[in-house]
Parts: structure tokens; sequence; C-alpha cells
């Protein structure tokens, strides 16, 4: 990871620290020890002490700590996590108070209780807060894990065909998204007729009949960054009740990007997506209308009914709202949006927007993709 | 999930809440959740009462959960977790202490004391301890993503040619996975040349020279089980450094499988393959020398130097030591063992277990593989 962007990271974080009064901050959440100090692995701990970055890892990630962190003191440990904070938090002789994040669990604590000798707090969100708008280099990496899964869509959609499963089509879009250098940003959802009722559908031996829907959702982490994109697709014709929820759907969508602005309150474009739903008489979703994503899938802003705030520029977040009928359909359209001064940048806009089964058709250069449907 | 083994779980983990004198217990941990009600989704909590199991989820989940927990009561929470919680702990009169998973969040804990009249406590490895020995059922099931495992890696080894990327290879192996209708354990790790003396590589854009070696370390998770396999492959000629590692590293692991059995103590395994390691003059690894699996991926018994108990019929682990060069070489060789009362059992045995990459030879039954090197 670049220094300049890790150090401009600290010294945001630095600030949060001083007002705050934290002269000492572990951190153990994953990706948020990933955020300061660049570090990709698991089982780690970041410490921010006086003029030091510390990240505590072992032996199976130090090669990997030493190439991805070239800002950190690498501390090696063979021991219990917490005994490593002991001995550094000795040897830093101004620590007087630890402050813990609030993810930390009750275990973890107790044992750094059993262990530090010195005063133990806790806080809450300083990381997420700074993680939450997202810098030019982070934007640009968003991005590309944007337009990978677009693309890995796009090379998927010949292969739903009926007799596919659920868990082939998965398997064949992660393929894709592998081939383009990518990685999941999580488990990829395909649920096939009823099934996309429910919104976290894990794909199954279900096949494709010729008369069906599809609903993937599903997302490229690039560089350690995620994606996110649901769409829907209707083979083989549409029932007249399938056409209409898509419709009010793709509208809702609509006009919550719409809403999209910094300075906008985080609940009115929540509100503006379920009054769409609400108002044709169709069952409302229970689950947020979108929520930001970077290092992590679902990460702050979480755009929900009891949202505190409003949008900030910077911020990237989905919009993503849904019907659900069990037993009948499921039907969510989500898109991955830059919040801006000025309004949003879609940062899927080419990605196949239709109920109608796109066919890819590339000119001789292999640009500008049509799509006939 | 079958009505009977959630009984038979929840009648165990009651006997250890009695023990402990725990009348109502909060499971947070995912895997925990799933142990004991059957539910496969996530953000969920299930909370273990006097007469009755309930499962705390949202309506993501509900139609899933219904379908997944015949045997729970199901609660749709609208707002936050702490509060279903509080809602839940009134309505059950005789709830005056309510004891919390260990492993829960500082943050989570703190709602919790704000939002819940009973006095709250901590508890750590009731669910853990019950899950760390297997029933029949469990077995069965990890058997068979153990063998989907195997065929899997055999569909993919033909892809195995120079100009491959590790990224590519790791995506062919996990859509065999997926075909064979399971999905990952874990991300596969694919790592060529000194790339594997990272034991945690992630698979990148190097592509795969004539003369080159091959580390792939995978599972497939079925019907919500693990499993777990390291293969170690040389393309086109090996070194003799890395025929004198893998050597080692196979006799290293053949020594502690040979010493699993029910009632050895568990560092005696740790320390059979450390030693041949040591006295073959190679650096010794840091990680352990295995791991339980079964919902999750690592869990208990943990195999390593500072490891207390011993091992346990019906446990299921892994055996995984290896040599880490950086800058040359990464070799490790890993299998599924069943610990049994008179040793072991072998849940990876037909998996290619040779430097030398097979071919695999199917008689017109396609069965009886054999393997030509």
């Amino acid at each position: 990871m670049n220094k300049a962007v890790i150090a401009g990271r600290i010294r945001t974080v630095r600030r949060q620290m001083s007002k705050k009064r934290i002269g000492c901050l572990i951190i153990t959440k994953p990706a948020n020890v990933t955020y300061v100090t660049g570090f990709q692995g698991d089982d780690s701990w970041a410490v921010i002490a006086a003029g030091r970055v510390y990240l505590l890892t072992d032996s199976r990630y130090t090669e990997q700590a030493e190439k991805e962190c070239p800002s950190c003191r690498i501390i090696d440990r063979a021991g219990p996590m917490a005994e490593a904070v002991a001995r550094l938090a000795k040897r830093v002789e101004s620590v007087r108070t630890v402050t813990v994040e609030e993810s930390t669990s009750l275990g973890d604590f107790k044992r750094l209780k059993e262990s530090v000798k010195a005063r133990l707090r806790t806080a809450s969100h300083i990381i997420e807060t700074a993680r939450s708008t997202k810098d030019a280099s982070e934007i640009a990496v968003i991005r590309r894990a944007a337009s990978i899964s677009t693309e890995a869509l796009e090379q998927t959609l010949s292969h739903i065909k009926p007799g596919v499963t659920e868990s082939e089509l998965a398997g064949m879009l992660d393929f894709q998204i592998r081939k383009l250098g990518a990685r999941n940003s999580f488990e990829t959802i395909v649920a096939f007729g009823p099934n996309a009722s429910r919104p976290h559908h894990q794909p199954g031996a279900r096949k494709l009949k010729k008369k069906d829907t599809v609903l993937i959702d599903f997302g490229a982490r690039y560089k350690g960054y995620c994606s996110d994109i649901t769409r829907c697709f209707a083979i083989g014709g549409m029932t007249a009740l399938y056409k209409k929820v898509y419709d009010v759907v793709e509208q809702a969508q609509a006009a919550a990007i719409k809403a999209v602005k910094a300075g906008v309150k985080i609940t009115q474009v929540d509100a503006v997506a379920r009054q769409v739903i609400a108002e044709s008489d169709l069952p409302v979703y229970g689950h947020g209308t979108g929520h930001g994503f970077g290092i992590e899938i679902h990460e702050s802003p979480f755009l929900k009914a009891d949202a505190k705030g409003t949008l900030e520029a910077g911020q990237v977040i989905t919009i993503e709202p849904g019907v659900y009928m069990p037993g009948k359909l499921g039907v969510r359209i989500e898109d991955d949006i830059l919040v801006t001064d000025s309004g949003r940048k879609i940062l899927t806009p080419n990605c196949p927007h239709s109920p109608f089964l796109p066919i890819a058709v590339r000119d001789t250069k292999g640009k500008n993709k049509q799509y006939v449907t």
C-alpha cells in the first residue's frame, strides 16, 4: 500500500484520537486493520501509539506484512495476542491508558485486562468514520471493481439457459470474476423463480426452466475493495405480475438515486424508494435501501428508516430497493453510486439493466457494447 | 435441519448450561447459532431459555428461517438486536440473569446492558465444546464435503499448465466445487513457486512457468460443513531442494497422522510432526500442526505447542505440517482425519498425494480412478 495514502489516513485517525483524548488505540476489526496498515491478511491487530503504527501478526503473515505494510513496525507474535499487546504497551513508555475498539470481543477484552497493566477504555467508529468517505485512490479502485463486475456478468449472460442450476451459474460468474483478476466481494447469490423472495438465498440445485426468472446479487473485490450489483432477468417471457413488480422496483430505484446528493438526509433517500413501492400497493421491503461499501461489503452509511445524519461527498453506496412475495417472486435492482457535492455518479452505468436477457454485441474493436433484448 | 438432531444438541447444551447455572443463554456467534438452530443465514442470534429456543432474525431471513429451523420460535425483529433481546427477556418471566457468549462484541454487550433489565453475565466455549466432537450425521456430511473436494481437484488437474494464472486456477477449482453442488469452505489459496512460502498467499496474476511448483489449499463446504485439503505439485521436474522438502513434509505428516488417537495429548501430535522437520535441519513452521473443522473452517481442537487436553473420538481435524523458505519455496500437505477410539480414519484418502502432477484415468464405469505420474 502507498505510504502517502496510509500516512494521510493515520493523520485523519490521529486527529480523531486527539479529539477523544486517545493516546494509544488498539484496532482489532480486520477491515480497520487493513485501512490503517494496508495489511490484507487475517488474525492481526494494529496499534496506533505515540510515534508509530504497529502490526501484531504471526509467522503465517510476516512475509506478506513486510510487503504490504512498509509504514508499520511489524511484530511477529508467537504467543497469545493479549500478551503481545501487553509487551508492546510496556515498551511504549508513555502509555497509561489503552483504548480498544468496541467491535473487540468480550473474551479478547477480558484477556487484555488480565495481561495489560495500563487502564483499558473502549471507543467506537473512529476508523469506521474515516473509512466512510473515500479518497481518490479508493474511488479509482472501486470503479475498477464495479467495471470488473459488469464485465463478469456480461460474460456469464450466455450461460443463462434452461437446465443450468443456480449453483453452476454462480460458479460461472465467480470464475469470470477470477479470470478478470479479482475475487468475490461476498458469496454470489443466484436465485431462480420464487427462490428470489429470500433476499439472501443460497444458490442450490434448482434448474432454470424455460419460462423462469433469475436474480443475481454479486460483486467483484479488486485490490481489497468491493462492488455490489443485483440484476433480475425474465427468461422466455414475463408474467404481468413480474413486469409490474420489475417496473415499480426500477422506478423506486431511479427515484432514490435521483435523491442522492451530499447534504441530503439519509432517511430521505430511504423514504423515497419505499414510497414508490407503497404507492403501488406492493409489499415494502424489510431491508435497508442501501449501504456504504469499500473494504467491507457493508459499511457506513446504512440507508435505513432509523439512520442518522446526511450523505457526504466521497461516500460510495448501493441503492437496492426490492419487492419480495414468498412463493411467487423476488425482484431487487442494485447499483453502485458515488455521492458528490452536485449529486451523484453511477459507478455501474454499463451493467445490463433490463428484465429481458440482453445479448452483448461488440463492435470490431471490442468496445461500445450494445444490448439487444 | 432434522428436528431430532437439533433436539440432541440442545439437550447437550442444556446439560452444560445447568452445570454452569445458566438459565438463559444468548448465542451471538454465527456458527454457534447455526449449530443450535440449523439456521444458515447471518446477522441473527439464538436464545436458549427455559422451555424454548428462539431465533432473533430480520425480514431478509424469516422465510429461510421458517424452512431451516422447525424447532425454533422465530422472532422477526425490526429494530436493534439489543431491544429484541430485551423484549424477549421481559416476556420470559423466569429470566433474572442473562448469559452472553464471550465472543460477543463489547459494543453489543454495552447495548444489551442498556436495554435488558436482567443481570448480564458472560460464558465461553459452551457451544464450541459441544461442536468439537461430531455426531454421525455431521461426519457423514463432512465425508461428502471431503470427497467433493477431492473430485473438484481431480477435475482441475488438467488445467495446471504453463501460462495459467494463480487466480484462474483458483477460479477453475472453485467452479468445479460449485458444479458438484457445494461452496468454498474458505477462499482458495493457489500459490506458484516462491509465493507458496506465504502460508496464506492470495492468488494473483502470476503465470505458471514450464518448470514451476504449485501449492493449492482449498475446501468444499457441503450442507454447511467444511473440508480442508492442501496439495503441492512440481511441474516439469523438481529441484533437489524441493524434493527433499516435500519428502520431509510428507514424513512429518505421516508421523503425526499415525499419532492421532482418542486419548492422546494434543501437544504430542503437534510435536511429532515438528520433530521430523527439525531433525532434517529444515525450518519448523510457525502455524499449528492442524485444527478441528466443521461448521467453521477453524474450530476446536487446535493442534498447537501450547494446546491443552487430549484428542477425543468424533473430533475431525486437519494434519498439515509445512516448510516455508521465503524467496525459495513453500510446501504444505494437509489431510482431513477423524479421531476414533482405535486411532483414526483418513477422510481424504483418494486425493492425489504426490508431488508429480497426476493424470486421472477412469475406467469405463467412471469409477476406480488411477493415477499415472
